[in-house]
């Protein structure tokens, strides 16, 4: 449907904040985004990033405005796991079917890259300009120095807040009575490392593969860059016997790497030197509802359902978040009370999907990657799902190779843990796990 | 142990606020009370208020500052719950054993007691004062007309917050690192209304009973005033078949009240007429953690766990932090850091708890009242708790005459409910409930 041109704010020149503006420019809207930040084309990283893991739902959102291929230049496939385990050789563990891959891209090189695109399709970008309060009603953006100092005054016909986990829109919808929301940390926080390109330029381990270093309570995992660079990401506990509070010499860390990643060990005077150059971060999950004020006010990505990055779900999330939004804005053109209510309820259970699904492999992955039982049903699932491929796609496919809702792929990985309940059950199943026997009992459950 | 006097500082003039001066002035502290609004003794009240019911937890609060005796004269010993439902006679329900009861208060007369005392104990209210922001690790608070005008600057050497659910002081605490909140508004509203005393000055209603109405999806109370008044609540969605939403008019709510509690309707002018002059207030289950800053700041009360009021403990839950501060000054002396350490985690589990069982409370009254295989699960637990007091305590008296934590209260309560499930899958269960089959069954299953 056609729509009126509106003027549009947004807030958050981050990566949803500025494909959102690319697609209201594509619609024919005014848009200015407004961040409290300088040009990210004009500074250095922050060394606190996590690398992208781009999926089928970031493609997706992409491709409906066209940018499929020019972002694919930017982003290296991923099409296995390399796990490093200490005394064995690397283990690659195909993530999907042939041909299917998550993409690693650098989140400040795509963020510049997004900025271009929608500045050329004619967004304005106001830098360095903080917001201190909205007026929900009026649609009103007030900006200024400090908190105290003078602000100035905007007024637009919609706000969006873009402006991450800690944003300012959706803290003053939280002051409003009936607004349910949350936020929880985990105890492990992250600190961003790098492992540089070789001399000549070439990535020092495979390119093509997500790096994990498991180490129980903790890990190291790295990504691949286009210049030849890992970024690596160590997650590990605040607190406790392998904490970041406990490494707070670079005599400390060095130990630290030499005894947990030695397969790392040429990289560790770098590593040290990160280790301390680079803060540690906090993760958080947050929730909140309802995402949208009347017509006037809408939550999206972060701002909306901040989670914790073990699916590698959040850009991907976000950017689904704007394709339902055009998809809505197609079918109800100016009725947006129509577009911003259908967007919320079709949006929230999803957004809560996948955030239990991301705070449940994280547990995952500290706590039950050790467990033998857990790694034999795993293998059971893996053996399953490759003989009979249209009965069982693992809930990873699901999430990352498929288009289907968060929620759909959360309801049916729990009736496939309930199913996997019963079969670990079966007595002997530590030597009867490959048998027809097993494979019988799942097909009839799986009937059930 | 002895303390070293400080200067404090208490954000909020509540029931928490003024009790905790009373408490921190006998251990010799200089105290300065903040409060937004005006002295509560010179102002009439506010309209949305839900009377209080004082039970043990409370008064073995006042009582160790030597208060109990004086606010049992503002008090209504409530013994027994009035069930009126339609077209039946009242049914009375007794709340423990003999010489266990609930004490109806109303909220004002106690507050503006609580305020003469703490006054008359040398604290220092500031009314029309507003707290805008908090230094937390200066322990500055920082007053003034508005948010943007001048401010006030005091220093002291510790700050409480009991300044309710919507605490400006944790909103400060919020927005640091790993901060955990939550905050989860329930569809029903509340709305207060009145029943007058009779012209000779006497209760219309049995004046020690807490009177209720129970609707299935809606619901009103009534708790007696020493002027022979009531004040009632009552409780409804606010959207729906039978809502706030859908009554708009006094013809409307004329007709709510005469088909829904024709027994109050002497009372419907009134009642009609608060109707429309009461705000519709929300309720909320808030959650936060840490209560603590260092050694510098503390929640205390509804600012650190705001509970749904349906089990009657706000208050009591609010009294019995500084009961639990008060012994962990008593035994750590000037170590202000061990005192708020050990106050949080000896906290915490109990405010869960009683957020837990109060929420439940809720969801049972809503739903779970018209159930007759609920009702008959009672009617067994009330039976075999007769039978074997020793064996059976109800979690309703775990929680209201106990003093014991109210972790372990819930904790006894899944129990108790693991068992009655058990018991009600009994064949024939509607028949043979008040057998010996049963009971032993009971027995048996308590000794497992």
């Amino acid at each position: 449907m056609a729509q009126t041109a509106k003027n549009i704010a947004i807030i958050g020149s981050g990566l949803v904040g500025s494909l959102l503006a690319i697609y209201l420019k594509k619609r024919g809207h005014a848009v200015t985004i407004f961040d409290r930040r300088p040009d990210i084309r004009t500074v250095q990283f922050s060394g606190r990033s996590i690398n992208l893991a781009m999926s089928n739902r970031g493609w997706k959102a992409l491709r409906r405005v066209g940018l499929e291929d020019e972002i694919k230049k930017i982003a290296i496939p991923l099409e296995k796991r390399a796990m490093h385990v200490n005394d064995k050789p690397v283990y690659f563990q195909n993530y999907g079917k042939e041909g299917e891959a998550i993409w690693s891209i650098s989140r400040g090189v795509l963020n510049r890259k997004m900025i271009d695109l929608a500045e050329e399709a004619g967004a304005v970008f106001r830098f360095n300009e903080k917001v201190w309060d909205v007026d929900l009603p009026e649609t009103k953006v007030y900006t200024g120095e400090t908190e105290k100092s003078e602000w100035k005054e905007y007024q637009f016909d919609l706000i969006f807040g873009c402006d991450g986990a800690f944003s300012r829109v959706r803290h003053k919808m939280q002051r409003r009575s009936r607004f349910n929301y949350s936020q929880h940390f985990i105890n492990v926080g992250y600190k961003e490392l790098t492992i540089p390109a070789n001399v000549d330029g070439r990535h020092k381990l495979d390119k093509n593969s997500f790096h994990i270093w498991p180490r129980g309570q903790f890990m190291l995992i790295a990504m691949p860059n286009l210049d030849g660079s890992f970024t690596c990401t160590l997650f590990m506990p605040f607190e406790g016997e392998v904490s970041f509070e406990n490494i707070t010499t670079e005599k400390e860390a060095k130990a630290f790497f030499k005894s947990y990643f030695p397969n790392v060990r040429k990289e560790i005077e770098n590593l040290t030197e990160d280790f301390f150059k680079n803060p540690t971060s906090a993760m958080v999950t947050m929730k909140c509802y309802p995402w949208t004020y009347w017509n006037k006010v809408a939550l999206v990505g972060d701002s909306a359902h901040a989670i914790v990055p073990f699916y590698g779900q959040g850009m991907n999330a976000g950017f689904e978040d704007i394709y339902a939004l055009d998809q809505l804005i197609e079918s109800n053109g100016d009725d947006w009370e129509a577009i911003f209510e259908a967007y919320q309820i079709q949006r929230k259970p999803n957004a809560d999907a996948i955030a239990e699904l991301s705070y449940r492999n994280f547990m995952e992955m500290s706590s039950k990657t050790a467990d033998p039982m857990f790694l034999l049903q795993k293998k059971i699932e893996k053996r399953f799902a490759e003989r009979h491929p249209e009965k069982w796609v693992p809930v990873y496919s699901r999430v990352t190779f498929s288009e289907r809702p968060y929620a759909e792929a959360l309801a049916i990985g729990d009736k496939q843990e309930a199913i996997m309940q019963e079969v670990m059950r079966l007595p002997n199943i530590e030597t009867i796990w490959d048998s027809e026997v097993v494979e019988q009992k799942m097909v009839q459950l799986l009937s059930r």
